[in-house]
Parts: C-alpha cells; sequence; structure tokens
C-alpha cells in the first residue's frame, strides 16, 4: 500500500519527499556501518530482527524457532523461514509492517510482484541476488536513502569502536551514537553492581563511593558527546523521580544487596533527575521512553531472550511522574527532554499541556506500535491544539530494520500530508502554513530538538 | 436511521448482508425456544427488559415502576408503558438503539410510522397483532433471521433442561449453552459458599475439598460441551490472576467465612488460571469480560435487583493483570482467550499489542456501549495497526433481545463495510482484500474463534 | 482561521449563529461590569490574563516578565509585551488560541491586517484606539456581543459588591454570581482554618462546630441564591466523595492542626456530599471540575502565584470516585450536578454511561484543553451514543477573556454544525432533527441544565 493523498496532501508530500533524512533516534548496529559487509540474506534482513514481523506470526501460531529465532546461524534455512513468512503474508494488512516491507520491496530492491506463497521463491531469490550487489552494502545505501544523519544507541559502558571505526575510515556518512545509560542506573537489572563495578574501570572512577559513581557517568557522557553524541536515552516502566535526601546512602544499600524494589524505583528515579542536571550542563538531549512492561512472557525471555515481542504498553503518569525532576530542572533554559509515550491517552492529557508550559519539553513523534498511518493522525489530532507545532520533537525512525528506514520516514511524510491537507480544509491555516509545517515536521524540528 | 455507505462501502456491505447469523454469545433465554411461545406484549417485547432503554429514560426523571420494572406482570399496563416509551423517543437520537429499535420496527415488523407520541398507540397495537401471529413465535423467527447458531449465558449449575428440550423437540435450530461460573469462582457472591455447596450436589462431588472442587468444575464444562458448548464466559470488575501457592488453604478459609476482599480477589484470580488449564484440557474458548463494576446505584439494587442500567465501566489493566496467567499457560498451542473491555483506552495500548503476540487471544469486539457505529470505528482505528484481523474474534450481540439480533448484526456489517472501504480509500488494501476481510468479519472469524 | 464548513454545516450553523449567548460558568471579573471602565491597553487585554497564551510563549523559552507577568503596571511596556506576542504569533498555528483571538481581531475589533512582527505596532495602535472608544467598554460589548447571561465564580467569603453594585445602577444586563466554596471545603488550603473562622464572622455562626459551619455554610448559599446564583462550583483533584460517619471529630482534628492528608481529602470528599445534599434542598446547580493537579510549577507559583499556566490534568476515576455521593443523593429528583473532565478516556468509559443513567447527572461541555474544533468532535464522538443529547449541559466558555466570549461560543456552533451535519450524512438522523439539536447545544440545554 501506500498512504493515498488528496491534491493538497500530494502537492505539501512532494515538497518534502525528497528532502533528507534525519535519524535522530534508533537501534541500528554501528558494526555494518564500520565493516560494511552484505546483508546474509533475505531471512535475515528482513524477518529475523523484526519484532513486528515475527510478533505477528508467533501469535496466530507460527513457532519462533521456525523463524530461525534462537537456531544458530548455521542451522537456519534462510528460504524456508522466507517461504513461511511469505505464505502469511496477508496477517499483515492493515499494519504498518506491510507498508514499510511492500516500500522496501518497491522503492529500495525494486521487486515488483506481490508476496505470496507462490512468489516467495522468486522474491527471495531477487532480494539475494540485490544483496550480493555493492549497491547494496550498507554504506551504499546510506548514501542513497540520503541520509543526513543516523543516531546509534549504545550502552554506557560500550567502547564506541565500531563508531571510532567509522570515523576513522574517512567515509563520510554521519553516525553518531547516543548514551543510554539504563544498565548503569536501573538497579533492578539484575547485572547492575556488576554493570557499575565495570563503569568504574572504564572510566577509572571509584564507583564504590557516589561521587564517583557520579563522576563516571559524567565522564561516559563526555566520552559520548566527544563522539558525536547529542543525546541520552532512558527507559523506565512507571514513570518516577524523587530527589531523595540522601541517595549515596541508598546507593550503598544496592550495592550491598540490601535494597527492596521500591528503593530500587526510588533509586532510578533519583538518577533520572541527576542526568537532568547533568543534561544542564553538558547540554544532552535527554530521551524518556516510558511505559513499556519488558518480557511480559517468562517463557519466550527465558528461551530467546529480550526484545522478542512481548513488551506491553502500560498506563502512564507523566505529570506526577516528572513533577519533582520538572521542579528540579525544568525552568532552565538550556534543559531539552523529549518525552515517548506509549499511552495514547496522554497525549492530550499530559504531554500536550506539559510541552505547552515547560520550556524544556519536547513531545516526541507517535512511538512503536503508534508509528503508523492511524497513530500518527492521532497523535496530531491530539497534541497539536494545546502544544502547538513547535513544541513537538519531529520524527524518529526508531528502528533496528536499517532497510525500512526510508519507508518509515515517508509514511511519517506522507501522514503529515493527510494531516496539514486536513488542517487546511478544515479552514486552521493557509496553505503557505501548511507547507513550511511539512518542511518543519520532515526535518527542522528533529534537528532543532536534538541539537543536530 | 440506516449508517449510510459511500458505493464502496455499499458494495462490500452486500456481499455479506445475507450471510447467515454467528451468534457466539449472547443472553437470550432458552426458554422461548424450547417453549416456542408468542412474546407476550410490545412493552415486553421492546421496553421492559431492555437496559439501554430504560436507562436513558431513567436519566431523564422517568421512574422506573413507569415502564413496568419491578411491577408484578398482572399490575403493568403495557400501554401505558409503551406511550410513555414513545414519548420519550428523541431521547434515543444518535444512540444505537435508536437504529436498533428502528430496525426492528422496519424490517422485522413492517412497521414504517415514525414512533412519537402521537402514533404510539397505533404502531402498539401493530406490533401487538405481529405478535399474535405465528410467523413471529421465536422459533419461525430465528428462522427466518437466518442464524446458523446461538449461544446462550448458563450458570454453573444449570440444568441446561431448555437446551435439552430444543435437542429432544427434532427442531433444528442450533442453540448452545455457554459455561458461566462466576457464581462458584469468585468468593464476593454473597451466596459462593452455597454455590459450591450445591455444585457437589449436582456432580456428586466433595466441593468441601479443594480437589473435589476442582473436579466438580471439570465435570460440569464437560456436561456443557456434551450439551454443545463451546465455550465459558467470565466476568471480572478488576482485572487480576495469580498462581497461588496453596489455594486449597485459601478455600478453605473462605469456606469458614474468614476470608478478606484481597483474599477474594486473590482467589478468583487464581481460579481464572485454573479455567485457562481446564481449557487447555477440554478446548472450550474460554471469554474473560472485564471491567465492569456491577450495580452501582445500590437503591436500584435493593429495589429492582441487578442489571438495572447501573453497571459503569472503570479503567483496566489488562498487561498487569493477566500476566499470571498467560505465563501459566498462555504459549499453549490449544488454548483460546477472547478479551472484551470496557475501556477503550486498552484497544491499542494493552489488547492489541498482548493479541498480536500471545497465540491463545483474540480480541472480542466492540463491547455493551460501544457496540455502535462510532465504538465500532474507534475499535478498528485502534486495534488493527498492531494486531491485524486474523487476532480478532468476529462479532458479539451479547443481546437479550433476541428481536434486534439481525439489527445488530446489520449495524456491525455496515460498521464493517464502511471501515473496509476507508482503508481502500486511504490504500491500505484493495477491494479483494476488503471483500474478503468483509466476510471474515462478518461470519467466519467469529465461527473460528469460538470453534464452533 | 474559521472553522470551514459543508453546505450541510453551514445551513445548521446559520440558524443558530445570532443566538443569545448564555454563558452559565466563566471567570468575567464583575467589577468590569460595575465601573464601565475602558480595557487598559492592548497586551492587557489579550497577552497578561490569558494563560493558554502565556503558557505557550513561556514553553518557546520566552521569560514571563518579558510578558508583563509579575511586573508592576507602571513597570510595564505594553507595547513591548504586544511585539513580543506578535513575534510569536506563529507558535499558535492549529490551536484555539488562534481561532478565537482572530475571530475577535476579525469580528470585534474590525482588524484586517494579519498579525506578526511587522504589524505589530499598527495593530496594537488599532486596538488602542478602539479601547478608548466608548463602544469598548464592558457594558457595550456585553449588549453588542448579545449576552443573555453571563456567570461569574466567587470565593463563598466574597460579600458580592460589584453584584449588588450592577443590580443597583439599573443597567439591564443580566451578571449572576456563582458559589464556589473551595477555600472553606477543602482542608487542604493553607487557610483553610483562617477561612473558616471568616466564615464564621460574615454569617454570624459558630463555625467552631461543625453544626454551626454547616449552618453557614447553608446562609452563604441562601446569600449567594438571593444575588441571582443558579449554581455552585467545585474542584477536585482526585475525585474522592466519601459519607463520614463522625465529620465533626475529623473538622475539630483539622481545626486543631491534626489532620493528615488522607484526613483532609477523606472531609473534603465528605463535603462534597454535604453541598450535594444542600442542593438538594436549595436547588443550586452542583458543578464538578475535576482532574486538574493545580500549580505544577513550584518555582512559577513562588514567583508568580497561581493560574500561571502550570495546572496539568491527571487521570480521574469519576465511577468510584462519585458513588458515595451519587448514593446519598444521587436518585433525588430535584438535584442537578453537571461533570466537568479534564481526562477525555472517562467521557466513554465513565461520564456517559453515569449521565446515561443518574437522573441528576449531565456532562459538561469539553473543559479547557478540550474546548476546541478536535476536542469537541471527539467530545460528542465518545458521548453522544450513550448519554444522547439530553444529558448533556449546552455550552460553557469558562474564560476570564471577556473579548473571546462571543468567539468561543461561535467556535463551539460551528464546531456543533460540523458535529451534525456528520450525523446526517452518516444517517443518524434528519436535518430537522439535527436543527432542533443545533439549537439545544447552542442555548436551550445551558438554560436547562443550570436553571437559567
Amino acid at each position: 500500500m501506500v498512504l493515498r493523498l488528496d491534491w493538497m496532501a500530494e502537492a505539501l508530500y512532494r515538497e518534502v519527499a525528497d528532502l533528507p533524512i534525519v535519524s535522530p533516534h534508533g537501534h541500528c548496529d554501528p558494526a555494518w556501518f564500520s565493516a560494511d559487509q552484505a546483508f546474509a540474506d533475505p531471512a535475515e534482513l528482513l524477518v529475523i530482527p523484526d519484532h513486528y514481523v515475527f510478533r505477528m506470526l508467533y501469535s496466530q501460531g507460527v513457532p519462533l524457532e521456525k523463524l530461525g529465532i534462537g537456531v544458530p546461524v548455521e542451522e537456519r534455512d534462510a528460504r524456508a523461514i522466507f517461504r513461511l513468512f511469505a505464505a502469511h503474508w496477508h496477517l499483515f494488512l492493515g499494519t504498518p509492517s506491510r507498508v514499510w516491507i511492500e516500500y522496501v520491496f518497491r522503492e529500495t530492491l525494486g521487486i515488483e510482484m506481490p508476496l505470496n506463497a507462490d512468489t516467495a521463491d522468486a522474491i527471495y531469490d531477487a532480494i539475494a541476488e540485490r544483496l550480493s550487489e555493492r549497491a547494496f552494502r550498507p554504506r551504499t545505501l546510506f548514501e542513497r536513502f540520503n541520509i543526513e544523519v543516523l543516531a546509534t544507541t549504545d550502552g554506557a559502558l560500550d567502547d564506541l569502536a565500531h563508531h571510532h571505526a567509522i570515523a576513522d575510515s574517512g567515509w563520510g556518512g554521519r553516525i553518531v551514537p547516543t548514551f543510554r545509560p539504563d544498565a548503569v542506573l536501573d538497579a533492578t537489572d539484575p547485572r547492575f553492581v556488576e554493570n557499575v563495578a565495570r563503569l568504574g574501570e572504564v572510566t577509572g572512577e571509584d564507583t564504590g563511593s557516589f561521587v564517583g559513581y557520579l563522576e563516571a557517568l559524567r565522564k561516559r557522557r563526555a566520552f559520548f558527546a566527544q563522539m558525536g553524541a547529542t543525546a541520552t536515552d532512558h527507559a523506565i516502566e512507571v514513570m518516577h523521580t524523587e530527589w531523595l535526601a540522601d541517595p549515596a546512602a541508598l546507593f550503598a544499600r544496592i550495592r550491598a544487596g540490601e535494597a527492596s524494589a521500591t528503593d530500587k524505583a526510588r533509586f532510578y528515579g533519583h538518577m533520572l533527575i541527576e542526568m537532568a542536571q547533568m543534561s544542564v550542563e553538558d547540554g544532552l538531549v535527554m530521551q524518556i521512553h516510558g511505559g513499556s512492561r519488558r518480557n511480559t512472557n517468562a517463557q519466550i525471555m527465558d528461551r530467546f531472550g529480550r526484545d522478542m515481542g512481548a513488551d506491553m504498553p502500560v498506563a502512564t503518569d507523566w505529570v506526577r511522574g516528572l513533577e519533582a525532576l520538572l521542579n528540579r530542572a525544568g525552568n532552565e533554559p538550556d534543559l531539552r527532554i523529549i518525552l515517548f509515550t506509549l499511552d495514547e491517552t496522554t497525549y492530550a492529557r499530559e504531554l500536550a499541556p506539559m510541552a505547552g508550559h515547560w520550556p524544556c519539553l519536547r513531545i516526541g513523534p507517535p512511538w512503536w506500535f503508534y508509528d503508523s498511518a492511524a497513530g500518527i493522525a492521532r497523535y496530531f489530532d491530539n497534541v497539536v491544539e494545546t502544544a502547538g507545532y513547535a513544541n513537538l520533537a519531529g520524527f524518529n525512525d526508531d528502528t533496528r530494520a536499517f532497510m525500512s528506514i526510508p519507508a518509515r520516514h515517508d509514511l511519517w511524510r506522507r501522514a503529515v500530508a493527510v494531516h496539514l491537507s486536513g488542517q487546511v480544509a478544515r479552514g486552521y491555516f493557509d496553505r503557505a502554513d501548511a507547507a513550511g509545517l511539512a518542511r518543519a515536521l520532515a526535518t527542522d524540528l528533529a534537528r532543532e530538538a536534538y541539537r543536530l
């Protein structure tokens, strides 16, 4: 499918369709660009790493093993996996996955045949052939996709070797890291104590003390910034921030294994405020992804690990949850925080009123399940009247599926055009205003929000 | 009113308008079909049993007694009740009740006059005349309505005598029971202990022990299945499931009258898991209706009893509430659970992501207040992009108003056509895909979800 | 902008566009009408008192001081403030503020130029000139605006001197007070004890005793009613009502400074029920505005006081929160309660089912952030199918920006026309029904709901 456009939407879309891609948040592997090796095969490219795809198949009774998940690479039958995917392609009717993958087939891979059980082999062969070509190596695609900048997401302990290698290679693609310190901030992580120790090693600070721990975090932030990072990223299930009177004492209890689950949540809530304060100092934009309950299927977690399609959204209270953080740092002119929600009821009730008041806040684009035509329509319907457009952060593709990046930006740009065309039709503003907003939503707001 | 259709929607609707009615969940009285007696009068047919109707009139100051509720049959003035209803008919502008009842008048009863205070008597007489005809007896209407199968909802202690009588009568209509064990699972029911004792009597098991109690439940399930049931049904206000280490001890405390409200909620949460596990064994599809706070008007409850229009929806947490159940049984290939919500915010936030992962889950159609044109539109808008269509359970009319069954399926089919026509117009898929989905949503998904 | 209308909507709008304005809830200052002095300057008229305007500017980094907030009147540079506003006018694209202010410019002030940095001075001068004319004095505007009745909101301790003065002046404009007793009911108010003492003084009752306190409240209600009030108004963050066994004891503890935050919330919950019971006696319509978390930005609160754009909506539970109140008084035929929510998820889930049952309840119009074209569309989409139209309370402009009252009623009437035109297009009812509903929604339902 292609999201259909009326003439006004088409005109607005045309003005932004060919703008470069600004991708300030996502999960591509920097190794692809340091090594610049060919992608392995069509299943590896389109099925195995795409949790949208395999969660749908699993929901309809296809065992994950049959999709090559949890199977050693050498035992996988890529063609069989692709056939299984093709045979279930009808399940994706009405989903954004179908939109994205059809775009990839049509625009990127040049495949015209519709996907189904009968065409599976021919399409598999066609894709495999493309992947063997130089034109389909990561760096070439990056350039063809017209990506101005791509941010990866990297653990706080990461040495950013691939980012170093990319920089050293002389290749001109701009790929920047993002500082993701959950593993050293969230004490519910089973390896938290170990991670903090490791943080001490990589920074040369004594992370046995709270002061040293903060200093180590500062050092890592500086290292990431020096490597090009402009942002941090933080995930939290139940939104909570709190300024502790004595965080050092709690830190010590956590390290001693004496803290309760509530203690750990309070500590993380404190550390998010520390992060905000460090952002005031170093200028890194803070991203908060709130309300995802991770790994809710224990059997899948045990057998296949995390990110296997069993993360579920939960209701979120941004107003009370962020109050302590905002009252510590929210009026600072240099602070920038971008909020991502999986609870769409908070768009109009919380995020738009908050972003329409606090100078530090920007509303992130529709996240995860809502990065879809109807999801984007609901987003604009719910946020714009209270927050306007200037308090939005443009678009994120947030994907680990590199091939789908242009598809996702294209869908966003089309959905933006549909929204703006509707606003013009409803008399909200005129064509010229709409054209300016289309451009802002396509690239400018993302650049500005992320200080890129 | 008739929900208006554009040409594409009209074409899609035409293809499914005359398909048989599959009614896998509802509250018709099986006695109607075993006795096949005429309905009493227009008030008894259209006003007195319809909580949508009398709740609206009550909200505008009409005492329930004036509608014949809580009044002995012999003291009711059916004509006066019908006049009162007619005089307030304007209150229903914009409501699905008006759509359904106008359909019944027009299509089923052949009445052309608009309803109002002036036409009340003439319409009353016309309906009364129809009801005296053989053609308006329950079995004849069942056949005329083209009902392929109709499921009733029956308490766990029910002897299913009317279902027996229907089967013995040689009449060909397929009417199947549904196993509804709330009264013997939910210890907050004031007669729980008594019900459990009665469960022992009807099964010959010692329900004084937890083991005997489970065995008695198994036997009742088997009896229902043997009588044609393919499903169970469970209502719960605050979604909660939990696998208890020692349910037998809690069962004993409940029977001894020593359990707190929290204990009882925990016990019910455990028993829902037991039900899921029995469903894995016996194949009965499990339905969960969550989030209705029952009988919130104590004065109405005291004077008129339950189901008097004072049940209210409350916010629901499906993700955490079902987690224990799903982690015990949710990956079992033979389990099927259909979820019904009164909290529409959970469509996109919880139900679609959950049904798009767990193989056992299907999303039930819009329930109760949301079984309406706008309610159905919101449902599709919110669930399809994440769950697709294959994880939906088709349609339920869920009614105790037998006469309105065709009206409700017709509205659903029209609203489905409007949705699918919109999807085609937006470019999501083509006409042929839409036609297939229309058929699936009209009948096939319901058959498949309920194993009918 | 003007909300654009199709031909049917235009026709429906035309029938109600010139109806008088019924304004049963708002925050205009009665002093404007007792003194009838000219408004000071364009900044004072349009920027400084409009929290929608200054919150947006603050969110984009404009300090409140630069907008004249917290600055002594004599130190303000009205022209500089207006220039700053004009330079940021693009921020309001897509917001209702832009709609309202453009209406005021065009329809009320007769200004044709578009607002921007270049036209700021010319527009400032044009407005300043208008304000100096007699035709732009409050009373003349009141008449020109065709306001049938305007309700103000007044603290329980207010002497209503301005209302007296208006009545004594012989001017015919109908301006009625509304009894807002939060400060003497909500013990979390830091001056609660002092306020209660003052309540004793103004009524001559011994508010040291709970009985005297109730009697004092009754007296104030009677005084307000005698001054023309037909309604009370109550704000509460977390909806809670509860009938206490011994409220007098808790009242004593609160006065002694021995009550916890929970105690205070329980006391307020009790007092709301007392208010409902007094409404049964004296016929004052009860308004409840639930779910606003006030003054969430402590720094702004400390420097500039309350109502500075940092009030935030929070999720609300109306069903359980109002249950105690409704079960004490909700079936009383003479009680009328109008509910206002900042949690739109409660429209369909709670408010419509509740108002579609309880005879006392009416649903207030979209409040605050949702008093906008898309907000109104969502409101109708979510409430009508369950509650019908007769359980709605028409429109409130709820504004302290007197100049914007016609703009707000005009937007409402246009949005009503868009909604009703859609209903006719969808086949829900015919043109004549729509015309009747347009009139009801424009004026009649508000008059009826507020007993005006």
